[in-house]
């Protein structure tokens, strides 16, 4: 407790790494707070990384994840700079009609990153690219976290890979738009990337997956 | 002429790349075409990046790159490091029924990319996160080489549209069984992937994208 990493590890001659003292306090506890969740989450999956073992790894007490982050999931999409709430998104793509669920979807993606800016979901590529521990973040994060609970609030047959299937559209989407920048799909305005894309996600969400090809 | 590069620029005094002295031969003509190609494929874009050019960057002759590739498109493939030459995937997805055409391709993607391993796709995926040329390759690749030309081959309305979609499809589904490896798309065999996906990118390429939805 009460001593905060730098962001940088520096190890002394007893292999331990070697913390700086200086106090928590504002943007100093956010930061931990990220790093130290970027480390866990990593290192135990998002179930089994406990807010307390975050804050303990931050140095800072447990009360400041909820102050800063207002809880587990959006700390952990902080760590992945993934710039939606977890729960938010959830609550809002099940409101309204069933049939329309990927449009509201999609709207909400495309909002999301276009504000965001294209540099933005391409740092996630680049980080997923790079390193293992953003592998299994963003694993997590369709599988646990978002697509995998809209999945199962659907209570349709094979919630798992219903939500594999529509991580991979949506990856591959924000791939298309933000980072190889596939034209017309770069600049396509929102209605006509719905039109185009929204019934294909919606048949991955709720429509027939047992083969009529 | 007659000098290759070894893959590695030493610069001397003048600012130029020297360039060490030994006569192409074999494989080492055949790394200097690929290293030539990356670079003028990245700086003038598949169309303006003439054969010529490419075996002049590579100081060897335009004969070379029949005898080692066959051809412009295979070049530019082991560029990118996509384990496919396009011209044979184009005659095997367009010979057959119109309406298995999605399935054609997905199958002969995942017999390519599980026979060169996960790892292979997932090196693209870092290439282009990492380089912007790497980036330029891969648009390229789509709209250019592979994609478009399929989707123009089809002789349907918006041909660009059909091959951007259909690249997001293919990217996304690569990201999900190989890099990020989602469950069960990461393990599933060909016929659960294809009665999955087939139908989305079979709507892609020859369905109707005028918004139904």
């Amino acid at each position: 407790m009460g001593r905060v990493s730098t962001g940088i590890s520096h190890r002394d001659g007893t292999g331990e790494p070697k913390r700086r003292g200086r106090r928590p306090g504002g943007q100093d506890t956010r930061a931990a707070l990220v790093e130290a969740a970027r480390e866990v989450f990593a290192e135990r999956g998002y179930n089994d990384a406990t807010v307390r073992a975050i804050a303990s790894r931050a140095g800072v007490d447990a009360a400041m994840v909820n102050h800063w982050f207002g809880g587990k999931e959006a700390l952990f999409t902080a760590a992945v700079q993934i710039p939606v709430d977890p729960a938010q998104l959830l609550e809002h793509v099940l409101a309204g009609p069933r049939e329309q669920i990927a449009e509201r979807l999609l709207r909400l993606f495309l909002t999301t990153w276009d504000e965001a800016g294209g540099r933005a979901f391409a740092a996630v590529v680049r980080s997923v690219a790079a390193h293992e521990s953003a592998v299994r973040m963003l694993r997590e994060f369709v599988t646990t976290v978002v697509f995998g609970p809209l999945a199962r609030e659907l209570d349709l047959d094979r919630p798992e890979l219903r939500a594999a299937l529509c991580g991979s559209q949506m990856v591959g989407l924000g791939v298309a738009r933000y980072v190889v920048q596939l034209e017309p799909l770069a600049t396509a305005d929102h209605d006509t990337v719905v039109a185009a894309v929204a019934p294909n996600l919606q048949r991955y969400l709720t429509g027939d997956l047992t083969g009529a090809a």
